[in-house]
């Protein structure tokens, strides 16, 4: 079989993904600085993350709302922390329909402002509370360092916005969305994560807490995939957003925002990809399986026909490939490169013989199976490769997980990559100090022992235990 | 019952949409000018037609994609009636990441210039042809006078752009994405429309030739519920798309583009929505039938459960209203504004007799069931409400359509509403003229002899037959 022609991940693994994104035709550099255009298999990908992803919140039931792009500036100066965290990253729209606007507008770097602002109108009585709002939008935050997917000026996300009658349902509702999102990642994405609290430095501009969901890629670098926050009083005030309670009492609401957004195709691509291209988790592959019609015999066809019948059938979502003027070398790297999980070769050969050529792209091993077995043959891989997909991810962070007690070791290390265990003393100085070296940042926060009595960094007391690395 | 609290349609429509808006809880303005939210009820519905209209354009072959809605101006002046047509209501980016920018961002009206740039460099062959994508994204038209749904600054909507490889295929897409859209609108939205080519006057900038769907509201004047463009060599020269052909001859694509927005809900609302409030198409409604529970006692509430799992089961979006500490008359009236098209209401009194009372949202009708055919009376009624929304709305259209020959006729006439069948010379000096008069417009071409011989402007020789009215 042909080789893909991707640089090796060992070799330069920027320039792995960039060459996967563009061959696997996911998406591509928009005109204006900093912007994507998202091809029809990448965007195919998006569509049944957002399906998916869309059933799990409405379950926890929130409802979908839409909200204006354009935001009065002065909306974003209400809440200090917000606008300080926004303003270098904000688009401005000055001129509309051919005339200066008397206020400019801000392209939504992300909702709150304005969401909080409706919430005080529609929230009256603690009957209307608690109140979850969720958005499937666009937003813009100017990136002075674009990465296709993973910091994009333009991205696509959902963002939820909820209203609670007090501090405790919103901490609860914050580590609801973020076990949603841990589940989502791990059933869809079939990638392992860390939830943990974000450190004070690494907090959303306007949280009293930040709770992540942190993947490894196999560069060893860290990735974001998912954020909740609370946001206790903070906008509540800024916003004057109250209720009457049950004894007629004045309170005000407490809130949280939560999102993900394209950037978890980002960390699929990091996560699962090899040398030959797109490892694609089957929940969200657009097409699960793909049969490849080696010629044009009317047998083979009709045989053809018969296995994606069955597989479709079975609810699998299954491409016929029959472009038998193409060589089958082109097609079998093309589909390798996107990614589908399982392929099923069909041809007079396999015909005459009664059996089809099945082949996993997670490791690429081909079988051949009895005809009539073929589709319930690769409806059953698709559930092993979903698990094995997840178990790999799983053993390769653990395994790049190692705790460090000693900062000399630690400043050597760091460049290797993974996520080093860490006793933190907690205080900004110590945080700030760490980010000197070799560019690692506290990831989150994690429940566990810290590894020593003392602050890797400080020599402080110890506090919490965090897990360190280097991000994107 | 008690009445609902809106401007009877016949004292002021235009009071009447906006209070329907309101007390259905549907959208409300933003807070920058022209620009809209969209409550729960509301985006449910553009949710349900986004699910359905997405189905029937991925049946013709198209895929979904994104592309980034910052265009540089440079991209817009390409197409000159494109830019002339658009100039007047763009939002204008002038500042990014805190500095002035060195080229404006235009943010789209709309996506021709950005995709025929992208169309230039995936299209090779006549292999590659036809290339049909779609777009579900937001666009911004400043809007001088807004009105919620109909037209606002920003609004949500798909569009779909193709390319290919000679004109007849691209005329032939023109009238097949116009067809879809027909289909849609009759089947879906349950309202009955014209469809037909649009004169010069009121073409898409840029378009060889647009075709529309018009609809009549309630107010006798027109709403134009979607376009088909067919865009011939204009943007495939601007852009220099072009292919290579089977003989290795280079040769121009020919484009179209069509889209439907968030409009059609304000049409939903103003072609079936009465003094009541809104009444919805089964198909649209995210509730589509409502069980009122009563009261609380226990054999109450099994027996509601029971039906709304035998609804359920049936396919049907179906919700139980169990606020029994609201009042019967608030609860009813809040459904009927809303528009839910079957409600069925149970009580201790219903449970005794052994029936439930299934109301019609359409007639407003009551009648009484065994308990044990609820569910399916209900669910047949739907089907019922369906097609007699769509009849009446034809109905009404047709009634409101008459010839008219005589100018002065006409011109006492189009204060009261409706379509006027004319015939017309096809010269601008008479589409501007017609402008004139009563602020009528042509709203299309019609496949129909002429019903005079001479224009009903001009007196010169008639060409087309035309539906010319008041429109929104």
């Amino acid at each position: 079989m042909a080789k893909a022609v991707l640089t090796p991940q060992a070799e330069n693994f920027p320039a792995w993904y960039q060459d996967v994104i563009a061959r696997a035709e996911l998406a591509e550099n928009g005109p204006a600085r900093g912007t994507m255009v998202i091809r029809p298999w990448g965007y195919a990908i998006w569509e049944l993350i957002q399906a998916d992803m869309d059933r799990r919140i409405k379950a926890t039931g929130a409802q979908n709302v839409a909200f204006p792009m354009f935001i009065p500036m002065s909306f974003l100066e209400k809440e200090k922390q917000h606008v300080e965290g926004f303003s270098p990253e904000l688009a401005v729209v000055t001129h509309g329909g051919g005339e200066e606007l008397a206020e400019p507008l801000v392209v939504r770097p992300t909702s709150e402002t304005v969401i909080n602002h409706y919430f005080a109108k529609w929230i009256q009585s603690h009957r209307d509370l608690p109140m979850l709002l969720n958005l499937w939008n666009n937003v813009v935050r100017w990136e002075l360092r674009p990465r296709m997917f993973l910091r994009t000026t333009e991205f696509l996300w959902q963002e939820g916005h909820t209203a609670h009658a007090t501090a405790a349902d919103a901490a609860a509702e914050t580590e609801r969305m973020l076990q949603v999102y841990r589940q989502f990642m791990e059933e869809s994405l079939a990638i392992s994560v860390v939830v943990g609290e974000k450190s004070p430095g690494e907090r959303f501009a306007g949280a009293d807490q930040t709770f992540t969901c942190e993947a490894l890629m196999r560069d060893g670098k860290a990735l974001q995939m998912g954020t909740s926050h609370n946001l206790g009083y903070n906008f509540a005030r800024a916003f004057d957003i109250c209720y009457l309670d049950a004894d007629g009492e004045r309170r005000h609401v407490a809130t949280t925002s939560w999102g993900t957004s394209t950037r978890m195709i980002g960390g699929t691509i990091m996560v699962h990809g090899d040398d030959h291209g797109l490892r694609l988790p089957p929940a969200i592959a657009p097409h699960q399986v793909v049969i490849l019609q080696l010629d044009d015999a009317v047998e083979t066809a009709t045989e053809v026909g018969r296995i994606a019948d069955a597989l479709r059938a079975a609810g699998v979502r299954t491409h016929v490939d029959a472009r038998t003027h193409t060589s089958f070398g082109r097609r079998s790297v093309g589909w390798e490169l996107k990614g589908v999980p399982v392929r099923i070769e069909l041809g007079a050969r396999e015909l005459a013989a009664g059996r089809a050529t099945v082949v996993r792209r997670d490791d690429r091993s081909k079988t051949t199976v009895a005809l009539d077995g073929a589709a319930r043959a690769a409806t059953d891989l698709l559930g092993e490769i979903q698990q094995g997909l997840l178990a790999a991810s799983r053993s390769f962070r653990e395994e790049h997980t190692r705790p460090v007690t000693d900062l000399g070791e630690f400043t050597r290390r760091v460049g290797d990559g993974g996520l080093f265990l860490a006793a933190w003393s907690g205080t900004p100085e110590s945080e700030q100090a760490l980010g000197e070296i070799g560019g690692a940042t506290i990831r989150c926060i994690v429940d566990a022992d810290p590894p020593a009595s003392h602050c890797l960094v400080t020599g402080a007391p110890a506090k919490h235990a965090v897990l360190i690395g280097r991000a994107y």
